[in-house]
């Protein structure tokens, strides 16, 4: 897929990271691991393998940042970034986002710095 | 900044993810963090923190799967991967493309799949 920029095409199509973060129990922040970001994370990669999407990584990161919105994923180059708490939310990013070129629209988080 | 997508606004103007993937010593396909990622990671976030540069998330990431290239690193939204070696390359990545808005060229990774 070539940028319109002259910097060199994308490597990946979608370049998916899920936080999984992992802070002690009882802390004030919490963390995405603890929230279950990581069995989620192991759903994604395996739905996308087996439908074969192409040049899309679901890639483990740590600490996004956003923990009070948690789990929480963001997909490269668009800037996207989603809440999931369960399989459907995985699957429906899935579908719209990494499948349609849609969103997930009732799942995103709010960029708004305000 | 707005996008031209409909899409919120980035959260991140730069979100710069580090590969501190570690396998074990002698594995075939070596590890960025056994190449010193972590120790130019800690570098980039520091001098990064020190300039004060806003609205850039220097990321611990695990494998982003380039291991060959590594110690490597991609910075979205432009996607733009680079090597880097030592603090001099953190330093020019820094310069040039997070606060120039260009590119460090020399360090960049041809993403050609071909």
């Amino acid at each position: 897929m070539p940028t319109s920029t002259g910097d060199p095409p994308l490597y990946f199509r979608h370049h998916v990271f899920v936080c999984c973060n992992r802070r002690p129990d009882g802390h004030q922040r919490g963390s995405c691991a603890a929230k279950g970001s990581e069995r989620l994370r192991d759903y994604m990669k395996a739905r996308c393998k087996e439908m074969a999407i192409a040049e899309t990584r679901i890639n483990t990161s740590l600490c996004l940042d956003r923990c009070e919105h948690g789990p929480c994923v963001v997909i490269y180059p668009e800037g996207v970034w989603y809440r999931f708490e369960n399989e459907a939310d995985v699957d429906a990013i899935i579908q719209k986002h990494l499948l349609d070129g849609g969103r997930a629209a009732t799942l995103m988080i709010d960029n708004d710095r305000g």
